[in-house]
């Protein structure tokens, strides 16, 4: 009763906003949402879920032993709720990579403990090392040659310390209706190979960065990390078998790092001693992603599926990146499982690894399921990631029809406001209508901008309905998004039920109608250049 | 040239906002003021010397080695810049307390680095303590009948967990006319004899929480910390010989102790494993106040006097609480001795000690100097702190006439934006007088609020000229006072020049002046009380 009048207050709301134009759905599914809402947001598991996860398990490198330890936690959730074809799919990846310990002390001109974390796939240091350090700003090739000869022995400081920062914004932030009306916005096409190409450059130079160090005799790399207030955040990007970084390396806190700078700058070399405790695991290079499904009762209807990843970086326990976004997924395959759904169409729920190495398990699954590109298969891990985007042509697998809907979820762990139509102008009406249950709940904006960084954008890539919420961004851009605080106190209980139950609804009713999102025509060439634009050929 | 153009802005802009009347000094002290400015503004020392005392040096804990090492650099530094009268001020304190290194981690059910502090003048561990947590929330002496008979052998996490925060406020803050406006406001005299015991009494709560775990045969004691963000405190009140603590006892970050909290929750008690590794140091009692002059011409005149506390707590390194205040007080006397000045009253600079245990350094001089008050003397540290401000009747001594002007500096890092006049309307017009030459650097507001908390405090109560200025927040209030974020980095090299400069001119400027700043009445009596207030007997 408490329901049905909160989906009424919600029509209300709309047709007084005129945002919407809620079409309500038959009988039958009205009493499933009814029902939802009631098991999902009077009964919700999502943060005993969390707690499991985050608290218990910590965080989920790609293709760690803890990562592997969360499959078994899943799918063991997954074989608990009554799922179905529950299984891994693995991937090619590359190292799996354990840290056990670390620490980083200045031991002169005082004692005093630093706040660091190993960069992913750091190589171990094997006991500590204790030496002055260097200050000594990389950040091109063309950099190295003044530091040649006077990095033997040393600690080797390599970032420019800049300037400190004076943020005006405050640190939570919930959307105001002004904040996502400037979301609804249709973004021109625009192809950008350079930047692409240089992203991928600039993650390939802490490697190269390390090799001249180690032949340089350094002992060690610290950076500094790109966010102040002691935080630190310790992502890497070299876990190809024979290329790994060469040199132990340490993300190290600004305070701590820039200390340093002035010390070394007004007097003899700050001493330091550092370890990092951590082993390369090459017994097995396959990533996976775990699936599994509710089964549809019509085995030609398609099917439908939610997805987020699994995978974490290794600073705090990957709660709002995006322990969030699993928690949902796992949430909603208990809700609906538990109702006792009956979907036309299977509900398929995913739990990809890899993401934050260049969406690799989302990108697999496609590869697997939905459709190739030419890609040199020489191209691995990070380098393979902008090449899969701008390989032509698409050729599409059977299974590339199958594919009704897929929602994301790897904004944070806010609440859902709306959904992006990713420039669909065509499936904005529907997405409306499954989101119009929702909407006094927070959720009534569909808009047109296109998102990225997540694992919906091969599918978009590719013309599939991949799609991802609007989400409330609490204080995840500011402090939390891959950082030593992305903890599960950073999330919020009543979000994550709200986000649960919606994604569980958008599931439902994607599986049940009779309607089709439409999809985008499938892409033949790159979206459109700027005729005008002139190059830098410095850059 | 520039200077002269600067001062004839600000006067312009004063006049324009008719907010003050500037009575332009003389030729003479026109001529200073100019020099002041070109020597402080274009050849400041303040973030060399910041450097020096935050980078070098470090924390500074009343009583501690590391303070006395501080007292030893500070003394050098004045007798470099050629000042008088160096010397040291003692004063009964308690013990000190050396922290040499610390350590936590979870080690079931996983392992993982925790983010503590321990609390100043904890006893050490003796080595790793290792055992399981058990939460028991106590915040008053009934609470402990509760868990009698459940600590022994255990870690006990005495806080409740509470709520994560949600803050919409920014971090870094400049203060607005608009803020500003809001300070000037005369406060109506309030006292709260009941408001100060309990202020006193929750302090005494930690060491009887300490010695009931003790009597439990409980290991250790973990409160969480005030602020989330992986912040962490260790403010300590318990350093009389025979007083402290009576077990091991630590800050813990937010995030790290709700962890805990919930996994006790939902399965098997965690175990950590703790260290601290400190000394305590009984050889002297006694802190010590610095102190160093630069002559008066007029032995008769009187002295002027700026001052800030110079110890510290152990988080961080001390920097905007208050080694800002400290080496403004530094550069200050740098700068007027480089100048040469010969002023016709002694200008006396003022490092105290023991502020962050109850202002008991300014305490301390002001019985040594000024006044004293009938407090009984077997009330020892922070228990004396409430006494003695409500302690009747004042004694003036000899000196009490002498003291013509006091400036404080300690409300973080941020540039001066005006001084507040601390209820004495009197004082105003030449407060706003000697500021005039430095509003167009941005400090332009006298305002009527009141001001506590710092060393100013004791000598206001006795009626006594002392003053202090309104400072832009930064983030000062919303994560660098008191934590692990007070650092270097969190102060700027701008806003210490300008404070460092203005605090010169006002020395300079009441050194000079034929005017002396007007006293209040000297107090026989505690402020008003509200007659009406019906006294809650559950408090």
């Amino acid at each position: 009763m408490t329901v049905r009048s909160r989906i009424a207050t919600g029509v209300a709301a709309i047709a007084f906003c005129a945002i919407a134009t809620p079409v309500l759905a038959g009988p039958a599914e009205d009493k499933l949402i009814a029902q939802l809402l009631d098991e999902g947001l009077n009964r919700s598991d999502a943060m005993e879920i969390a707690s499991e996860l985050m608290d218990r398990i910590g965080p989920r490198l790609t293709n760690s032993e803890n990562h592997r330890k969360a499959e078994d936690w899943a799918a063991a959730k997954f074989a608990a709720f009554g799922l179905k074809n529950i299984h891994r799919e693995p991937f090619e990846f590359g190292l799996g990579w354990n840290l056990k310990s670390y620490s980083a002390t200045m031991t002169s001109p005082r004692t005093l403990p630093l706040t660091v974390l190993p960069v992913a796939w750091s190589p171990a240091t094997g006991g500590p090392i204790t030496a002055p350090v260097i200050v000594a700003p990389m950040s091109k090739v063309e950099n190295f040659d003044a530091w040649k000869g006077k990095l033997a022995g040393k600690i080797v400081l390599v970032s420019l310390p800049g300037e400190t920062s004076e943020s005006k914004d405050p640190v939570f932030e919930r959307l105001s209706g002004e904040d996502m009306g400037k979301l609804d916005k249709y973004t021109l096409p625009r192809h950008d190979p350079e930047g692409l190409a240089m992203q991928v450059a600039r993650r390939g130079f802490a490697r190269k960065l390390s090799e001249f160090l180690k032949a340089e005799g350094a002992l060690a790399m610290v950076k500094m990390t790109y966010r102040d207030g002691k935080l630190v955040h310790g992502e890497g990007y070299d876990f190809i078998p024979g290329q790994t970084l060469a040199v132990p390396t340490m993300d190290m806190a600004q305070e701590d790092y820039r200390r340093l700078v002035r010390l070394a700058k007004t007097g003899a070399a700050p001493q330091l001693s550092l370890s990092i405790d951590a082993s390369f695991d090459d017994k097995d290079l396959m990533a996976d992603n775990v699936i599994a499904e509710i089964p549809g009762t019509d085995p030609k209807a398609g099917y439908v599926m939610a997805g987020a990843h699994f995978d974490s970086w290794i600073a705090g326990d990957g709660a709002s990146d995006n322990g969030a976004g699993s928690v949902a997924v796992i949430e909603a395959a208990r809700l609906l499982s538990k109702m006792g759904v009956k979907p036309k169409r299977t509900i398929r729920f995913a739990l990809w690894s890899g993401e934050e190495q260049g969406l690799l398990g989302s990108k697999a699954y496609i590869e697997q399921h939905l459709a190739t590109r030419p890609v040199d298969p020489s191209l691995k891990g990070i380098d393979s990631y902008a090449a899969w985007r701008n390989a032509y042509p698409i050729t599409p697998k059977p299974e590339y029809s199958q594919l009704k809907a897929y929602f994301n979820m790897d904004n944070g762990s806010g609440k859902f406001r709306g959904i992006y139509a990713e420039g669909n102008v065509g499936a904005a009406p529907l997405l409306r209508e499954w989101l119009s249950p929702f909407n006094s709940l927070g959720a009534d904006r569909v808009v047109m901008s296109k998102t990225g960084g997540t694992d919906h954008v091969y599918l978009q890539a590719i013309g599939l309905p991949g799609y991802q919420f609007i989400q409330d961004p609490l204080d995840y851009e500011s402090r939390v998004h891959h950082s030593s605080l992305d903890t599960l106190d950073h999330m919020r209980a009543d979000d994550m039920r709200q986000a649960s139950v919606i994604l569980a609804g958008m599931l439902l009713q994607a599986a049940m109608s009779d309607k089709e999102l439409p999809r985008s025509p499938l892409p033949t060439q790159p979206d459109a250049t700027d005729p005008f634009k002139v190059q830098d050929p410095n850059q």
